[in-house]
């Protein structure tokens, strides 16, 4: 898988040996997204680290969270989060075909106003950054979201344009299982 | 500044305050980031530790990895981090113009082949990610670049295409300090 | 479904209702563009009518037919197509996963080098086509199709360039199975 | 001319032949595309009976769908589509400038506030098919077309996305008639 | 015609008369681009001695130097421009076609390496004058430009980037003259 | 400097030595535009008369005509005007660090109204001329411009969109001295 040697785990650190058999454990099989980052030890906490912090202490839903993730992932051309975070995204939302929907385009999706513009808001800060301005973030406000939402759109959104593009940098594959989780 | 409150140095966890105290007495001042991202504690640990690690864990020169940062955010018109990191780049590079030409044109800089090449994939990698390819990867190797080092680079261009996209989401300011850093 | 009316299968003419039968019973269900078209019987016998001369009378593998259809429907945005087609070409190809990768980015799928270069001019032709140039023609003769072949090539990617805009203006939608099948 | 070859009229299916035969005595010159779509001949029949049913069966006039095709084949910089219908613009129109206007930019030619909300429409769907939402066809009502219109509307503009893309792939050439037909 | 008034010939300064009564007698009629900018006499001055300059100091002849207006107004989807030096190229090219080829898409043209290159150049330096490099130059040299020569065709491309935004900003109509001259 | 011949002084027409002397008398250096220009004196002079024509016959203070040339050269990606008329802009506006934040992004800017419109339309009109509408126009009137000043707002982009393009196909390469004056 992808361009960068992944190393054998029993030869990690112990933190991220740790880390691997629990996402193991949890998932029942080992996301390449963690052999991939334990090339570089000290890169794999910082990421981890990072994601940790987006999940646990924020404004959004599991679901909401997923389905930016989906989204820019789509507009950024990652296959490895299409695929990886489309599984998550399933089962977060308890919905069979959301992830395709937002994959493609989320237009094409049966979205809520919040989530809509939620979503809007995504496609911009991915596509043109420079070109987010207080009229964005008052939407997103009309729509529901606090100021400090806001900011956690914002963080997942650019988290995910890094990991996105780290993903294909190193041409991360997704694992099978993860074309098919949430599906049924 | 920005979009979001910027909250009491006083009332920050302890680690927190430790850094802004440490990065204050550093620069002479305290460069806007450190109080954008106190906001949200959680967060402002996480994408420092993931900074931190960059600088620590690379093959890269401290001046190639601020050419990479002023380069990628010029693309993004991240205002913030052109502004901050070009007085980094002016410093590190020990170049006064350097950063003002990166930040508009990479192409108008003269550049040896290695760096142009690392500069040809940033931006690639910044406008365009699902366009990379074992060909510029390749390109890379050939001006130089350690398979290592290739991962350097895209973790370098990856974490601040999230970097920019946080930046004008909350619309920081660079300090003042920063436009004239390094110019004489 | 989507933004015009659909008709009553009973009142269509006699040989719209056979067809739609027809592939009723082939799928199991009604593929929604059937149902879509039937707005218009006029425009639907064209359409299918086009697309049967397409799928009849060429030098593609039905494979390599839809690997074209799902590349230039993500490129597009198209929702149906993507996973109408995509459900095609798991079954075609007897890959549960291909669909996913060209859907997202045909450089992220392990492709021979005939497949490359024939996505590779589909997404040309689709996103820019005034660019296509002689070099493109003799880039797909190298990769081994016969100047025959590159009509067929030609046809399948403009065809859906109309399939993709009018289903998106109609907003049609995939039937649920569609999202499922071949996957196993 | 072109990419592929062109067969010998007398050789070609009856129907072929005839429908050529009526085309020629009708333009007094057989168009260009009559004899590059001979090449195949299912094909042909496909191509034109399509165009036929959109000729045949609509609620546009037949200035209207030249308008639409000059506009979209000069977005897609189709030569053969500008050049030809073009002449046919001019006729319908009764009109010696208007498709020199819409081939360069629909913005710059006087139209109704009807013909402008259309030529807007067939742009974004050209250009950004995925982009086009339910508030493009409430623009399209609002400017006095049914929904049956709509339908009629973004066919022609789906067609001449095909035909676009066939002509450049073949690099089909207008006939010299067609750049002086309607001038004066 | 247009966005800016126009003033009355009788009341321009002498200069200026002068000059729109010898354009008027060359041509038979007085191009509206001489009254356009007749609405500020000093930049009608700078505009047409710029002109003046690029035609009379020149390695280009002057179908060449009509062949990089049309392309590159082409581009910018200038009408006034398009029309207007479409008729001088079909004048100085004595070609009656090879301005709508242009003015649609340069690489649908018969044309020489020399021209080809050439045209590519105008197109590069129009959409993405960063992107200008020393191979671009090199590329120029090779299809037989001198250095000398390359200055004159940057030259007249950055002009006509000017004549082209002013033309659209000004809304200026194409006499109906240009439309057909040269068509016979 | 450059991709151009730099003719000696000296030996240049006495129009254009006495030009020379005098920027440099003013600057106390010899701003390399001039040098540049002077390898073609008939061009020399028709450029610096257009821009001469645009500093004197205007309705814009001269900072918001160098606002204008900021802005517009950063979207073009032009080293030589963002930097030399980044310094003239720090002096006209009396405002070290208004240049970076426009060459960045305008948006990151604290504008007035009357600025912000004046940029936006300064950018649109840069990056996609055929796109200029009536709408445009009179947001510029609702912003506080005359129609006249409209015109002069069109003149500096158009102008600048001609500077940016010889400046990047010449390599000019501004003076070390622009890079810091009017910094303090």
């Amino acid at each position: 898988m992808g361009r960068f040697p992944v190393p054998d785990v029993e030869t990690l650190p112990a933190d991220l040996r740790e880390r691997i058999e629990a996402e193991t454990e949890r998932a029942g099989f080992t996301p390449n997204v963690f052999l991939a980052y334990a090339y570089r030890p000290s890169h794999f906490r910082a990421f981890f680290a990072y994601y940790d912090a987006l999940v646990a202490d924020t404004e959004l839903t599991r679901e909401e969270l997923e389905m930016l993730v989906v989204t820019v992932s789509g507009v950024n051309d990652c296959l490895y989060c299409v695929v990886a975070h489309g599984a998550l995204l399933r089962i977060y939302a308890d919905d069979p075909r959301l992830a395709d929907q937002l994959a493609t385009n989320h237009r094409a999706a049966d979205l809520s106003d919040r989530h809509r513009t939620m979503l809007d808001f995504a496609v911009e800060l991915t596509e043109a950054p420079g070109h987010v301005d207080d009229a964005d973030v008052e939407a997103l406000e009309a729509a529901g979201f606090s100021r400090r939402a806001v900011w956690d759109v914002a963080s997942v959104v650019a988290f995910f344009n890094l990991s996105n593009r780290l993903s294909v940098a190193a041409d991360m594959r997704p694992n099978d299982e993860f074309y098919t989780l949430g599906r049924d």
